[in-house]
């Protein structure tokens, strides 16, 4: 329980069930004076929006965000943001027959089991629609931390089978599947148009790259950097695995591949590679930090599936509706905002590493 | 900074270097009435310990543990149990050079850039030594999760390119890598002894099972059980990726391949499979937990490397002394530590998750 | 910063500032299944509005509260519960002369050395409407704690020299000072009526019972009870003082008068006096717990007083518009609701003291 | 549980039992590069030691401590601070009768209530002793806020009804009631001679200032930094009452009286007075931090009382061995170490109160 808190010094809060009265976040720990507005927010929010392809739910629920408090002629007060997106079209009644029975693959049973109930319509607070939080706090994040130069950069690495094989920067946003690779987004929309039609779904990997991230950030034993962004992009619902720099590939490789040589570089200490994926015994090297996420493909298909219901009887069912063949696409920028709430309260709570830094 | 602390009911602190008088824990938050002995934890402390075969480190520093609180006539008492593991054979000289220089694929540039200065002897606080603490705290949680039904197995899924092919329980801790399966064990001593005649190293996967795990640990949003045990495995030093149940696979799955169906077993709910590795929203769904951790060949390679001294220069090292070709083999416990504190910790947490229970 | 959240598994953040949209809290943590409605709060929101007697602010905001998550089909769901209160007639140009200066006794001039500047409508965030979230909170909690057998009673002990003399239960809830005594009720009210004639303010002593409290919640280092009770309380805005049981009056008793007796009463064992206040070495003993605060006298006061403006110019001031002669009695629920916060996370804390409970 | 931990970035954990092995604190977050060694915590130590006048408990433990991590080369590295004080001279026997019954104004009863059964030796945890780990992390924060330019001075106000009438700072460590007025010492004295005469025990009251407070630190909420004095405070054994400034005098005050105005200072904004006890709003407000806690009577009296044994007849009782008549002398660093636990890790905090400080 209290689990919907993240953070120590920037400490980030959401609330909001996916068919309630509205979702939110309260942002705790912003330093005083950072130009905020409802813009700043909006952009994020809308990356994460359904209905923009035929790939995802077309529910249109506009999810327009509105800052409570917190902020003060255009600035942040060091008061705790509060930030709201009120529900629209809330149709109760389409989930009914969802409250009888236990989704496979969905939070229903689990739920059931913890709490002995649960809000139904929707997935309720399982919902992917909990997530209008975490990219508010990411987009507040991301606004601080880019006036102290870290920048973040997160994009779709594959689907299903289907990878990037080259990275061009530019068309990340210019396709409804983030890829960077126009290519393989061609290839990955024909691969989805296949699964709609079996009623069926897939699920794919996302990288993020985070730039300008000076050396010292995270600590050395189990506030680790890494450690944090790990914990950070696994309550995301969806996600299945994480890896840093060269991820599993690492258990296969030698350690002379794998250990990046220090180089001097205009009397600057850096890296030649960057296997290490930016951090060092869980402490930022002052290089890129990469990592990737695992997404498993969602559960709500349309083809027939075997479950119980709650009185226990086993059935098969069929899940109604239109459903994201593939959450990959939306789920790049809760990536993103999972990984500037890590590193910004990793930020903050470094400020204090030495004594003459006080 | 206050990093060497984990969990919230159950807290685990550690603390020590490599190098100075000894290293320990306090374990916060145990449970009053649990039997416990120095004998329970010691069991765990020497599957740790260096210099059991030919591809650990033969440095025989015996890591003999002592209670120091917190145990009252043979039973825990609530309070803090401080356990500390005093060093011995300390030879700080050994240490003197590699004071000069970065080591390539170690935290000591990281730890300068943070700290100004660090304690470069062994590797200080980034060494494999602050495990002791969380073995100890490990074996705490174990004994008091046994009473609860949960258990725990971790060993050697692969080295290097040698992957197991079959699973003998058995064989687990009949080979000093922890592999359950003999053949495997086999070619990968092959292949370690092939890159210690290269002044090479190798990394590989852990993987972790644990039984007897009720549903309903773990809560929906960032608390979610498997964020937390990512976070903590990914909180030991050499571990580049995480993954539970299928993991990355499940990135190229169908929905339909992935979803596992919920079946009536005797009148119980269980799942027909178990694609989820035992976790579904963030909370254990009654099936073993499984997951797998890949860890980072071995950074410390007596081949020449490329680096840069304190001064800035670029310089050629080779690391001397004896070093593990794998560390894969002593990391199994350690991951299994990891995992246990952070079950009991959620296991702790959840009773207070409906009010028939209080 | 990140300092408006309380609690550890009953897990409250309020946010909002005085003239902002709105103002509310985050309530995590809660048990599933406490039935739970809007007016279950608002009963407790109503006792702390002003505009209730001449002695305090006729500003009339309604102050109705709507729960937006956390709920549904009237009972808890163990997710978080957000509840909102939107701002009614802020009137902003009424504090554009008070943004110029420091106002004596407020925290105008510490929000501006921490956090460069402010937002002064109100008093901002150190407005006593921050309450709004806390008592909210502490209709929660009592909420849950009733189904417990735990109850509360806070009360008007003193306004300025004014002391109770008699304690009737029933009276406290029949006059506006909330005072057990008629007759002292009636001299507070002409002592009042005195300062407002002066334009100054009076100060005075709330006492809070809390009863049904089992033995055994609370922890025996810095996680007291009582300690927690003591921030919980000097977290509300005006608090100065805070004792328990004999309190400041134990420091000058012996011990054979401050001890209390343990006696057996029909096989239960009982204290013969409650000199300890119901807690004994941080741990609740089963007795009543009884504690009080000292409020300071409003800093908003009528009268001249002198101070600096923003210039730097030392300037005389006279606080404008009508302001509350004593805040006592809008303390009383909140410190009755940061009481019932404290207990109820305790009480969540304790399921796990010892092994036979899990 | 887990309670014996305190602070966010400056985090303290205490552990051990009065009669145990030994006792120690972990000590996180200090700021790397800070001259630390033993001799600046024994100080510190031998001012709580017992056994310093026919007052205090002859016990003669001696309490050296050993720094056992986190130093290296004569400053410290950012790492935790391991601190061990091995127990000498344990005579278990002598405990044999107590752990039969309930001792009055100790936590026998309540730790048996939370726990089911208790280290009884010495009070086992509860004990006085615990305090060690308290003066060791506190000697540590005095050295680091030294260096920020804050220091502390704390010193008995009043022994049951002796009050000191003068204050003379040097006179404190001139006589082992650590009073400023050495004619107050010497009639506490004699008070004191006729309650060991009697069988009986005193409280007092400890006052504590601390100077070089920038202000700013503490945050509007829950985080107040007189919450978190008070609750630090409060967590000492044997205080039943925190009061910073006027404290309770406040609540008989006006408004007029208790403001403290604002004045210009060659150019800096100070108070005239200082009643607000040099914190406003909850945060520091740039004077001396000025606050009292009450001390109760020493529990343990010779004299003759009612209790109950573990079967639950009521017996009378006279507690053996020698015991200190007033634990206020002793009491004295355990409030100064607290208070400088409090105010680094509100320091510390504090750097990322706003955008020009990162």
């Amino acid at each position: 329980m209290a689990g919907s808190s993240i953070g120590n010094i920037f400490k980030v809060t959401t609330w909001g069930e996916s068919h309630g009265k509205a979702l939110g976040v309260v942002i705790d720990g912003v330093p005083a004076g950072v130009p905020l507005c409802e813009d700043d927010i909006q952009v994020l929010l809308n990356r994460r929006k359904p209905g923009q392809s035929k790939y995802t739910t077309p529910r249109n629920e506009g999810d327009i965000c509105e800052i409570l408090s917190g902020v003060f002629e255009g600035k942040t007060t060091g008061t705790p943001i509060s930030i709201v997106v009120f529900n629209k079209n809330q149709k109760s009644s389409d989930y009914s027959e969802i409250a009888s029975y236990y989704r496979p693959g969905h939070a229903d049973f689990t739920f059931d089991q913890k709490y002995g109930f649960r809000d139904y319509r929707g997935g309720g607070r399982s919902s992917g629609r909990e997530t209008i939080g975490r990219v508010a706090a990411g987009a507040v994040a991301e606004k601080v931390l880019k006036e102290l130069g870290i920048s973040f950069l997160a994009y779709t690495k594959s689907i299903g089978p289907v990878s990037i094989n080259t990275f061009d920067r530019d068309e990340i946003f210019e396709n409804k599947l983030f890829m960077p690779d126009k290519e393989a987004c061609v290839k990955a929309s024909e691969y989805l148009d296949t699964l709609l039609s079996e009623g069926d779904s897939s699920g794919g990997i996302v990288e993020c790259i985070i730039e300008g991230v000076p050396a010292g950030l995270g600590d050395p034993v189990f506030e680790k950097l890494d450690a944090n962004l790990a914990k950070a992009v696994f309550s995301i619902g969806a996600v299945k695995g994480f890896e840093i720099g060269d991820g599993f590939e690492a258990a296969i490789h030698r350690g002379t591949e794998n250990n990046d040589s220090f180089i001097n570089e205009n009397g600057e200490i850096k890296k030649a590679t960057n296997h290490s994926g930016g951090i060092l015994g869980g402490i930022s090297d002052g290089s890129p930090i990469v990592f990737r996420a695992a997404i498993k493909p969602t559960p709500s298909v349309s083809a027939s599936q075997n479950t119980v219901n709650k009185a226990g009887d086993e059935i098969s069912v069929s899940i109604k509706g239109r459903h994201d063949p593939v959450i990959v696409p939306r789920a790049v920028v809760v990536v993103e905002a999972m990984a500037a709430i890590t590193v910004l309260d990793a930020y903050l709570m470094n400020k204090s590493s030495k004594i003459e830094n006080l």
